[in-house]
C-alpha cells in the first residue's frame, strides 16, 4: 500500500500523469490483466522521455501484487477531474484525450505532444476496452456533468448541404422529380386487388411518360434526351415511391424500348420507339422462358425464316419453353420475343423479333396465349405473363437486326461472326438493368433505414429506475444493428455513381470490365437491400410489421431484386470469371500457369508475417489507405487461389465445366470480395474530393464503419491467411462498436440527407 | 527421372502403396506444395513400420525439385485403378477409402488397419482438399463407371420409419391433423380481402374447436384432456397449413384461454373457460400498449377499485396507452386486459381482469373504443386491432385473481409478496407461448425447405457441353445454402420437443431454467425460420416470387415470430441474465467476484494452449463429443467474460443498469451461444436414443454438419480465443462441403421424412 501523498509524489514524476486515466480504468475492476499490465509498462519504456523513478512509479502503480490503495485511487480521481475540466466541451473525447490532457497541464516536456504518443495511449486505451470521456460521469464535477449534456445537444451537421453533396449532376433532376411525386395524382395507397393496382401503375406510367420521362434515354429524334444518367435518377427516385411503378417503367421505356433502341436498327427506332417512349405502344421483353432463365443461350423459342412469305415463325416448342415472369404482359400490344433464329436450316443463336401480340381492341392475336402470374410476394402493380407462340408469322422486318440480319433470301449476316462474341454482345444490352435495379433498391433501403432510424429516436423502452426509459438508439445493439447499414447505403451509393458514369461513358474497351463491375454491384447491393429491409422492419418491432409503416411493401417488392436482371448467385460467378480472365490477361505472353504457380508460391511467401498484422493502434486501424490495401489483399490472394484450385481440378482430368462447379462457392466469395473492395475504393476516393471538411470528417467516419465492420464480418478469413492477428481483430470489434456510437450522433442528419420526398415518407412511426 | 518399373519398385517397398493415391492427386496439378510435402512425409515418418528404403522412396516421389515422369504418373494409375476395383460399390468412397484398400491388396502387414493409420491418410487428404473417388472418374474403367453410376441410384432409407421416429409419442395426433386439413372445408385459398380472409380464419377456427381440438390443454371439465403438449402438436401442425389460422386459434385458445387457466381461479374456470374453448365466446389478450411492449411492467393501463360498487374501473390514461396489435379485436367479446391495479390509493402491479367488449349483437361496449390495425406484412388472416378503454366498470370478480386477490372492501392480497417475483410469475404464463410459436416457425421453414429441395431436384439449368442440363441440387453453392438449413431445421426439431417435454412436466423449482431455455430457443428459432425462408425463395428464383409457390405467405406470415411473444433482441439479453444469476448461484456462499476474477484468469490459462487445438484428422473433427465440448466452452467462456465486463463497469462507478447496456451485444452474442449449445446436445442425444443403425447413421451426419457449420460461422471468435487453429478451422470448411454432398443423396428422402401433410405442400414447383 500506498501511503505518502500521491501529488508530491507526482511532482518529482510529472510524466506518470498521463498514465493516471489508464491506470484507474485499468484497477477500476480490481484485476488489471497480464496482458494489460503488459502493456502499459511496455508502452513505458518505450517513452524515452520518462526518468528511471518515473518507470518504477508505473510499475510500482501496476503490480497486481500491490493493488492502489483506496485513497490512493481517491487521488489519482481528483487529479483526473481537475485535467478533465480543461477539456474543450465542444467535443468528444476519449480516455487518450483526458491522458494527453493531463500531460499537457502538468508535464514540462513537448515528448507528449508527438504522434506515436498519442497512438501508444490509444492501444492501451483500446486493450482496456473503448471508455468515452461520459463515462467518467461518476468522477466529474456537476459543472463538468452540465457542459457534457450541453455537448449532447451539439447540432449535426447541415443536411440541405450533404444532400447537394450526394446528389451532385443529378440535383436538378432529383429536384424535379421530388415534386413530380409530390402531385396528388402520385399519392401513395395500398390496393390489394391485382387488377385495380395494375391498372393504377398503368395510369402513373402514362404520367410519368406525359412528362417526357419514359423516353429520356431514347435519342432526341425520339423525343428524349439521350440521357441515361437521367434515366437512372429517375429510376432511382421512382423507388422513393411504389416499387410497382418502377419496375413497370422499367420494362416498358428501359427494357422493352430499350432492346429497340439497343438491338434494333434506324428502321425500328422510326417505327416504334418513339411510340414505346410515350407508352402509346405498351411492350414486354420476352427473354426468360419457364425452362431457361439463366441460361439464356439454351432458349427454346424458335424463330424459323420462311423465304416464301419473307416472314419469320415464331414459335414455342413445348409448354415448358414458354415466355414467363414477363412483365406488361397484360397491357402489352407488342413484345420483344428472344428466339433462336433458323434460317436455311442453320441455327444462329438468340436474337430478338418484335412480335405483335394484340389488336386494337385488346384481344390477342391468333397464334398468341397470355397466361397472368397472378399474385407474386411483391410487385402486385406490375402484370407479369406468360406468353406462348403456335407459328405466329411476322414481317422480316421485326428481326432486331443490329447484330445480325437476314436477308429477303434468307441468308445470314453478322457483324460479330463469333456465335459466342454475338450472343454475349446481345446481352450486354441487359447491362442498363444491372446498373439501375439496384439503385432503385438502394433508395429503398434508404427509405427504410430513415423509418428506422427516425422511429428509434423517438421510441423509448425500459431504462434506469425513476428516470426516462432510453431511446432505442441509445441501446448499442440497435446502433450496432443500424448504423453499419447506414454507412453502407452511403458507400453504395458512392459506388453505385461511379458505376452509372463509368456505363454512360463505355466504350467497346471497358464494356467486359464495366459488365463485371456491374454485375458484381447488382448483386452485393440487393443482398444488402434484403438484408436491410429485414433488420430496419425487426428493429421497428410490432410497428414495423403494420402495412401503415411501409415495410410490408419494401421488403415484398424489392426481394425479387436478388433474382431478376441475372440471379445474384449466378453473376457473381460471372464476376470470378471476369476476375480469372483478367489475371490470365495478366499474364499472358508468358507460359500462365507456370508463372501463377511460382507468383502465387511468391505471394504466400511475402504475406507472410504480414506487415503490420499485431499493429492495433487507434490511427493505424482508422487509415482507409490500409483498409483498401486489406481490401485488395483479399481479392487477390482470392483470385489467385480460385486459380490454383481450378488448375488443379483440371489437371486431374476433370473438364472445364466440373473444375468451375467444384470451385463455385469460392468464385462466390470471390465476387463479394471484389464488390466490396470497389465499393470501398470508390467511397474512400469521392470523399477524397469533398470540399467541406465538417461533412468530409462524418464521410469519413462513415467510410471508417464500412471497412472495419466488413473486415470483421471477415475476421475469420483475415486470421486463417495471416493477414491479421487476434489482438487487432479484437480491436477492430472495439473500434467498431466506438463508430457505431459516435455516428449514432449524427444518425438523423445523414438520413435527412438522403433527400427522400417528404411526402413520400408516409410511415406514422417516422413522423 | 525415376525409369525403373514401378511395380518391381513397390514389391520391395510394398507399403508405398497406400501413399500412391495422396501423391497422384498431390502432383496432379504438378505443384506439390510445401505444406503437403511436408505432411505427406511426416505421416510417412510416424508410421514406425515403414522400412527405410520405403520412406526413401516416399522421399524422392515427393520431391518437388524432381516431378515425377508422365510414364511414372501412368503406372501409379494402373495401380490405383487395381485397386479401386476392389472397393465396395455399395457405398462413397474417398482418397483415404481408396489408399487403404491398396494397403490391402498389397500390403503384408496389418499395420494399415489401425485407426490412427485412417487419421494419418484422412489428414493428408484434407490437406489436399477433399476428393470424392467419383473424383477419379478419368481414372476408372469404363465397367468401374457404370457400376458408379448405379451407385448414384442406391435408394434412400425409409422416410416412413424416420417420420415415426420423429414424431414419437405425437404420432397419433399428427395423423389425426394430417387427416382433419385433407378435408376440402380446409383447403388453401389466395384471399386478398383482409374482412374476407379474417372471415375464413374465423370459421376456420370454429371447426377446429367443434373438434375438441382448442380446449385440448384445458382441464377434462371444461371441455379438455388437460394435454399441454396434443396443444402444441396441434398448433405445430398448423404452420403447415395457413398461418394466420395458427394464430387466430393461438390467440383464443392459448392466449385468451391461456389467460383465464394460468391467471384465473376455479370461478373463471367455470364461468368462462369452457366457452373459450368453443369459441363461443372468442376473447382477446390485450397486454401489449403502443407505448409499451417489450417493458409490460411499464403499463399504463389501470384498474381502480371503487368499494363503493365493487367494480374495477378500467381505463387507459392517454392514446399511447392504447392496446396495441390485439388479436380477435375485431371477432373478440372480451378481452383479458392487463392492467395496473390500484387499490385504496395504492399500486400493487400489473394484473390481469375480464373485461367484456361487445354485446350480442356485437357492437362495443360504452367506453370501449377498438380501431384496426389495418393491413400487415402478412397474418392479414388475424383480426388484429388497437382497444381504448375510459372508464369502463367491471364487477370485483373478473381480476384473475390467481396470485392477487381484491377483498370486497378493497384490501389486496397475494400469495406472492414480492411485487417483482409476482410480476415473473404472472408473465410466466406467457413461457407456453414461447415454447409453442418458434415450432409452428419451425413448420414453416420445414415447408419452404421441402419445397426448395423438392424443386431443386427438379430444375436443371446450365451443364456442361453436349450433355444434360445440372440438377440445382448438384451444385455445390446450392448445397450450401440448403443443406446446413436441413441439418439445422433437423436440430431445432429435437431441441424444441425436448423443452415441450421439460415445459409440460415444470415444476416450481425449475421454471426458470425452463423460461430461459424457451427464451432462448424462441429467438434462436424464429430467427432461423426467417433466414431459411429467405434463402429458399431466393434458391427456387422467379418460382420463388409466384405466390402460387406458397413463399410469399411464408415468408409474410412468420416475419412478425421474431417480435411477438418477446422480441428476440429483449429475450436473448434475459437469457444472458438467466445465465448470469446461475454462474453467481455457483458460486455462492463464497466471495463472489473475488473468486470469479481467480477462476476467470485460471480458465484463460488452462485453455491456452488448448488441446487438439490442431487436431485435424477427420476421425477427430466429426467426434459429436468434441464438438459439444467446443460449444459448452464457447458458452463458458462468453459467460465469464460478461460477468468480468459488468463488473469492471460497476466498479468504474456505473449503475446496474447502465453496465448492462454496455455489454448489450455480448450479451446477445451469450444468448445465441447459450441456444446452440442446448440444441446440439438435444440434437446428439436424441440421435443417442435411435435404435435403427441405419436412421441414427443419417442423423449423425446431420448433427456433425450442424455442428461444423455453426463452428465455421463463429471461426473468428475461436481463431480469437485459441480454441482452434487455423488449420483445423480450414479443415472445418472442407468436411462441411463434403458432409453437404454427401447428405445431398438423401435429402429428398430428409424432408419427405417431414411429415408434412400432403396436400398442404401445393407449391407446383414442389409436386
Amino acid at each position: 500500500m500506498v501511503a505518502t501523498p500521491t501529488q508530491d509524489i507526482l511532482k518529482e514524476a510529472p510524466n506518470v500523469l498521463p498514465f493516471l486515466p489508464l491506470l484507474y480504468v485499468g484497477w477500476a475492476d480490481k484485476a488489471l490483466m497480464p496482458s494489460e499490465i503488459k502493456l502499459i509498462r511496455e508502452k513505458a519504456n518505450e517513452m524515452n522521455w520518462l526518468t528511471a523513478s518515473e518507470r518504477d512509479l508505473i510499475m510500482e502503480w501496476s503490480n497486481p501484487a500491490q493493488p492502489p490503495s483506496p485513497e490512493l485511487m481517491g487521488s489519482w480521481v481528483k487529479l483526473i477531474r481537475e485535467a478533465s475540466e480543461k477539456l474543450d466541451a465542444g467535443s468528444r473525447q476519449s480516455l487518450a484525450d483526458l491522458s494527453l490532457q493531463m500531460a499537457e497541464s502538468g508535464v514540462a516536456t513537448t515528448n507528449w505532444d508527438s504522434p506515436s504518443a498519442r497512438m501508444a495511449m490509444e492501444e492501451v486505451e483500446l486493450a482496456l476496452g473503448y471508455v468515452n470521456f461520459k463515462d467518467f460521469r461518476n468522477i466529474l464535477s456537476d459543472q463538468q456533468r452540465e457542459r457534457l449534456s450541453e455537448m449532447e445537444q451539439i447540432p449535426c451537421f447541415d443536411a440541405a448541404e450533404m444532400t447537394q453533396l450526394l446528389e451532385g449532376e443529378q440535383a436538378e433532376m432529383k429536384q424535379r422529380m421530388r415534386q413530380l411525386l409530390a402531385d396528388p395524382e402520385f399519392q401513395l395507397r395500398i390496393i390489394k386487388d391485382k387488377e385495380a393496382y395494375r391498372e393504377q401503375t398503368l395510369k402513373w406510367s402514362k404520367m410519368m411518360a406525359a412528362q417526357g420521362l419514359g423516353a429520356i434515354s431514347y435519342p432526341k429524334a425520339n423525343g428524349g434526351e439521350d440521357d441515361i444518367m437521367l434515366y437512372a435518377t429517375v429510376f432511382e427516385m421512382l423507388g422513393y415511391h411504389d416499387i410497382s411503378l418502377a419496375i413497370k417503367f422499367g420494362v416498358q421505356f428501359g427494357l422493352f424500348g430499350g432492346s429497340i433502341l439497343g438491338l434494333g436498327t434506324q428502321k425500328h427506332y422510326d417505327k416504334y420507339l418513339t411510340d414505346a417512349g410515350t407508352l402509346d405502344l405498351p411492350g414486354c421483353f420476352a427473354m426468360t422462358e419457364t425452362g431457361h432463365g439463366s441460361n439464356v443461350r439454351q432458349l427454346e423459342t424458335t424463330a424459323t425464316y420462311d423465304s416464301q412469305t419473307e416472314e419469320f415463325i415464331i414459335n414455342t416448342p413445348n409448354e415448358n419453353a414458354g415466355k414467363e415472369y414477363i412483365g406488361n404482359a397484360l397491357h402489352g400490344k407488342m413484345a420483344s420475343v428472344f428466339a433462336q433464329l433458323i434460317t436455311n436450316d442453320e441455327h444462329h443463336g438468340v436474337h430478338a423479333f418484335l412480335v405483335p401480340l394484340r389488336n386494337d381492341a385488346h384481344e390477342t392475336l391468333p397464334g398468341v396465349r397470355v397466361e397472368d402470374c397472378g399474385y407474386k410476394v411483391g410487385l402486385n402493380g406490375v402484370d407479369n405473363g406468360r406468353i406462348w407462340f403456335t407459328n405466329v408469322r411476322i414481317p422480316r422486318e421485326n428481326l432486331l437486326n443490329r447484330f445480325g440480319d437476314v436477308d429477303a433470301q434468307g441468308n445470314y449476316t453478322s457483324p460479330i461472326p463469333s456465335l459466342g462474341r454475338r450472343f454475349f454482345t446481345m446481352l450486354g444490352t441487359l447491362v442498363g438493368g444491372r446498373v439501375c435495379v439496384p439503385m432503385a433498391g438502394l433508395s429503398a433501403a434508404k427509405k427504410g433505414l430513415t423509418i428506422a432510424i427516425k422511429h428509434s429516436l423517438k421510441r423509448r423502452q425500459f431504462g434506469p429506475e425513476n428516470e426516462a426509459e432510453t431511446l432505442l438508439l441509445d441501446y448499442p445493439s440497435h446502433q450496432r444493428r443500424l448504423m453499419p447499414l447506414l454507412a453502407k447505403a452511403y458507400a453504395l451509393d458512392a459506388a453505385h455513381k461511379y458505376l452509372l458514369k463509368r456505363f454512360a461513358k463505355r466504350t467497346e474497351e471497358d464494356s467486359r470490365e464495366i459488365e463485371t463491375l456491374a454485375a458484381a454491384l447488382k448483386s452485393y447491393s440487393t443482398w444488402n437491400t434484403t438484408h436491410t429491409l429485414q433488420m430496419c422492419r425487426e428493429a421497428c418491432g410490432g410497428k414495423g410489421y403494420l402495412a401503415e409503416n411501409q415495410f410490408a411493401d419494401l421488403k415484398a417488392d424489392t426481394d425479387i431484386f436478388t433474382t431478376f436482371e441475372g440471379d445474384n448467385t449466378v453473376l457473381m460467378q460471372l464476376v470470378a470469371k471476369g476476375l480469372l480472365t483478367d489475371l490470365k490477361e495478366e499474364f499472358e505472353n508468358t507460359n500462365f500457369w507456370e508463372l501463377f504457380v511460382t507468383y502465387g508460391k511468391q505471394f504466400a511467401e511475402s504475406i507472410s508475417p504480414f506487415n503490420d498484422s499485431g499493429n492495433t493502434g487507434e490511427e493505424h486501424l482508422l487509415d482507409t489507405p490500409y483498409h483498401v490495401d486489406l481490401f485488395k489483399k483479399r481479392e487477390r490472394k482470392m483470385v489467385m487461389d480460385l486459380g490454383q484450385s481450378i488448375r488443379r481440378h483440371r489437371k486431374m482430368g476433370m473438364n472445364p465445366y466440373d473444375a468451375f462447379i467444384r470451385c463455385q462457392n469460392d468464385m462466390i466469395a470471390l465476387g463479394h470480395a471484389h464488390a466490396e473492395r470497389v465499393v470501398l475504393e470508390q467511397f474512400a476516393h469521392a470523399i477524397e474530393q469533398v470540399e467541406n471538411l465538417e461533412l468530409q470528417n462524418i464521410l469519413d467516419k462513415m467510410c471508417d464503419l464500412f471497412a472495419l465492420h466488413t473486415i470483421e464480418q471477415h475476421k475469420g478469413w483475415y486470421l486463417e491467411k495471416g493477414y491479421m492477428k487476434t489482438d487487432k481483430t479484437e480491436a477492430v470489434t472495439r473500434i467498431v462498436d466506438k463508430l457505431c456510437a459516435e455516428i449514432r450522433t449524427e444518425a438523423n442528419c445523414l438520413v435527412n440527407s438522403f433527400g427522400i420526398p417528404e411526402h413520400l415518407l408516409v410511415a406514422p412511426i417516422a413522423v
